[in-house]
């Protein structure tokens, strides 16, 4: 069950809402939330004893909403638009616009980024992708530039303007990342690492959940809501393909995901073709998919030598190939009234 | 591999070149197919021994393709333009336009097939699908008016136009489906079934060949391969749908699948999003996801009363969603230059 | 529901019985069968109507079950004992002693089949599996020696009274199974043939029918259920692995199938260790696994020459090693209360 | 590559061998390790110019093996004996003696744990498990007793003498599990969190190392080589079920990952028969499979109410039905020549 307050509420008044719940139920917990206009009690686990006609009497109720659902924060029927998540620049996730995320799979040195920055910018990505913190399969293959890599992609945030989506790793680089990158990544090896998802819910930065390699779409959701529960509404969903049994693509995109999640949930969701299905070619006609579907962003790696790049060179597209990819999204984005 | 000839090569000279290739080699087969322009022989097994040199002399040889794959005619390099199948009377499949496949999971009666038929030739379809034999998992559930099901379909065809599309569970049914049907679909479930995939492959029709729940896509392309080696060069394949962990939607749509069936294949592919998720609502977006992918058609379930539909009522749109999703998809065709 | 009645009953008294049950139930289906000792009665659809205690008077009622499940009379509920299939000479499948198959995957010479059969005997076997019939995903690859292999395979029946287990491809072989053959395999491929199954519901030679690639064991026991509902009791599971993501083995042994199916049905389950892993020395771990679990038998590929043999080569075993098998299953089987 | 060394080796005499490697090898990095008896250098990456003879003069070199897969350190061609991980007082793992480890989900309270302990230890357990930290999909289930239910654990390892194998979820919490816990387990769904994995690989605690719900045999594998390559060699493997498209049970138990970890691996493996099905009356045919197959101990939720379990109920198994298992797993355990 979910509650909606009058933003102004006062303390006083909310404690009184709080015991009134409480009030004959030791099995229920109350959590605490704000919206942009209101205050928001999610009153979790066996809530059949809360005397819900008492409570609505009270003037700074809004509205009190049953939802059956274990995802509540990121559910729909709690929020019934769609989140836009507002850089307060113009960039905006979730509206009219799609989000357009490019780089490189890893940060490889400081020619290479500004260089692609430069190139997917003209191309009009808004964010520029690239891994500084590699989460690899192998200890043995090459784990990133770390610290390093994160000075090379602000060097190309301040060439170009594109804002910074990298994945984070420890919990113990949450400090960095609050300062230096605009979007953090959780990678789907982390989608259920729950220390990790619990202290970014402290965080008020937007987070990129990308969905675990066999995650079902509740799962996703209720990870999603483990950031949201403490606190950071700022989830940006990302389906990446998952694992099935056919081996002729790296992994099999979820189309459906879309729109499910649309359904189900008011939070945005991005596509990345690239990872999912792990072959160059593939990423145009990925792309037209995700977009026909109603996406509200793609993520795309793009490398300026993937013959030579350090990691995943297989599935990277040059410069040129994204250009030409984003104009011939801009036909089908128009078909389903979005713009690119 | 493969040894496209001359079509007018007479019966001799065909031998000679066959004894040519067999000679030293005891563990090779030769089949010979013909296409519209040409004879092909495939060279299948352990063909290292095959003298390549002295049967490129030969007048009547156009070309001579190494292929690595399984499959030999279904492979694009041995046929690389696009399958085009010709009905004759202006309806294509595997050209500009879209085919349109639109009907009721099961035929019920004349009345509701062909008011079915009308309602969707109206919004743009140029196939009617509708089961008369129904391949249920329970052998008490409804099994289909079989026969009776034939006969009202050829008057719904009658009516409006519209060529028949149906399901075959039987090779025992294939001399009534010769006559009736014009095209002659092939469940997942019989997707393996090869005993009757050889059989429809002495017949003409074209076969609509159902990709099994979880077949690999080169399983699928042996499949067609089946159809193929027998003679039937009229395979259109069809994704609805593979089964995953995944438990939101009846099955997962594997959009790559249209990507990858034209790089590897000259064969039509059509997108049954109906099945692939098993929920009405989705079919707008899958629809619309798969155009923009690729593919050469869409078979959707339309029901004029889906809550009573005797089978399949939860994925069934009714004919004015029907006629709503063809007029958002037509923009989307547009973007990618085909026609609906 | 299901209705179990005196197996002496009339006619007369039986149509009584079921017009009662049709009263005021248009959607309600009546399935008759018979076991050894009763006439049973399945109640298919909405039988909310159907009035029961004025059936329950009738003196040829014997029991009244409600049944939830889908499949019927491959419900434990329906038939609390164990099947026992008795071949009348002593062999039975589902008793105490375990169902011992061997033999090659492909019927190759009478000398190949003989000596294998006579190999296995000695080991322990009491069936001779080997195919004559063969479902390959090429069209390329060796298909079987045919009705020529199912003479073979008598031959060395002849030679060692094994009894023969042999799949059918094609209801067309049918009255020839039905005479050389003791127990009539359906393939993974096939489970969901449903036409072949109801043709084999008509016979009354036991049926070993193995679970689809990715079939659930609910649909699978419908596939069993197909056949009962058409008069043949006679079927023996057989759980031959599936597919998943995994990839090392060619699928996936579900070896939580047999607890399953030994809680849920009444019908015999075997284990296929050879075709689950795919590998020759997973064989042994295997079968001590599936025989600790509680099936009641194994069905294992024995080559005398598996480097040569025509089709699946990887995963035979020598007579040698089966011999060795066999010796260190009986230990195992004794500790379940079970005899190799 | 890996070069097996005299323990004894100087650094001086290990400098100029690792000189040698990587002379002309700009790809290659070089990872010291080691075992009891033996210092091993890792070569990672392209090798094939490493002047193998060369090396192989010098006396301190024992042994140089090729190794194909990528999994170094774990792979049994590196260590052709099995890893027996030694407590020092008499309990060992991967030897003879079955590793036997009970006890609830959740600890709850100090009663519970306590009386679970002492009736586990009776039937026969020698490591008492236990949540304090739990992975709940929703931040709203209970989150386990934390710090407190460690030192619950403490006082039921007091009473009964069992050593305590419990979750670690956040690597901030290693130095008091490195101070209390005998085992430190990570779940399935940190199997691949590396930052936890290469701070568990500084410490000498044996690490049980669960397979993720989806992981392949060589992910697994590559996630032990995490932890081996910082140098903790005491790594136990625990099959817990995979994930596919079966729903009756929880997860489907992949058994054959036994036989597989066995060839390939020189770590011991255990199974997990509550997780794998999610059913009560499962964990006893599937711990038969299980120490059939060959593994290397069992780890079996035991709860004194599961009907009141705070979480895991449908899973767990009574005391007594815990002591009536491992009865009937001694003459199955004695078959294949190992002791309960």
């Amino acid at each position: 069950m979910i509650i909606k307050l009058n933003k102004q509420i006062g303390e006083e008044e909310l404690e009184k809402i709080k015991s009134e719940i409480l009030k004959n139920n030791e099995n229920v917990r109350v959590v605490v939330n704000e919206s942009q206009n209101e205050k928001i009690l999610g009153i979790i686990g066996e809530n059949k004893n809360v005397d819900v006609s008492s409570i609505q009497e009270n003037s700074n109720v809004l509205q009190i909403c049953k939802i059956d659902e274990p995802y509540k924060l990121a559910n729909r029927k709690v929020h019934p638009e769609d989140t836009i998540i507002d850089f307060g620049d113009g960039d905006k996730v979730g509206a009219d616009k799609i989000m357009m995320i490019a780089g490189p799979c890893s940060v490889e040195s400081e020619e290479q980024i500004v260089e692609i920055a430069k190139r997917v910018k003209e191309a009009g990505a808004t964010f520029l992708r690239g891994g500084a913190f590699k989460p690899r399969t192998s200890p043995y293959s090459f784990q990133g530039l770390k610290y390093e890599g994160l000075e090379l992609l602000k060097k190309a945030r301040e060439a170009t303007g594109l804002k910074i989506v990298t994945e984070i790793m420890s919990s113990d680089d949450l400090e960095v990342f609050e300062k230096d990158v605009d979007v953090i990544q959780v990678g789907a090896r982390n989608m259920q690492n729950f220390d990790l998802l619990k202290k970014l819910g402290k965080s008020r930065k937007p987070i990129l959940l990308k969905r675990g390699i066999a995650s079902t779409i509740e799962e996703w959701l209720m990870s999603a809501e483990y950031i949201m529960s403490e606190g950071n509404q700022n989830v940006i969903l990302c389906e990446r393909g998952i694992r099935t049994y056919e081996q002729m693509t790296r992994n099999t995109l979820d189309i459906s995901a879309v729109p499910l999640i649309k359904k189900m949930s008011h939070l945005p969701i991005i596509i990345d073709p690239s990872h999912a299905a792990g072959i160059r070619w593939m990423v145009e006609p990925l792309s037209k998919a995700a977009v026909a579907s109603g996406c509200d962003g793609l993520i795309i790696e793009v490398h300026n030598n993937p013959e030579k790049a350090l990691s995943d060179g297989k599935q990277s597209i040059t410069p040129d190939m994204y250009d030409n990819i984003v104009n011939q999204l801009k036909p089908i984005a128009s078909a389903v009234n979005r713009v690119i």
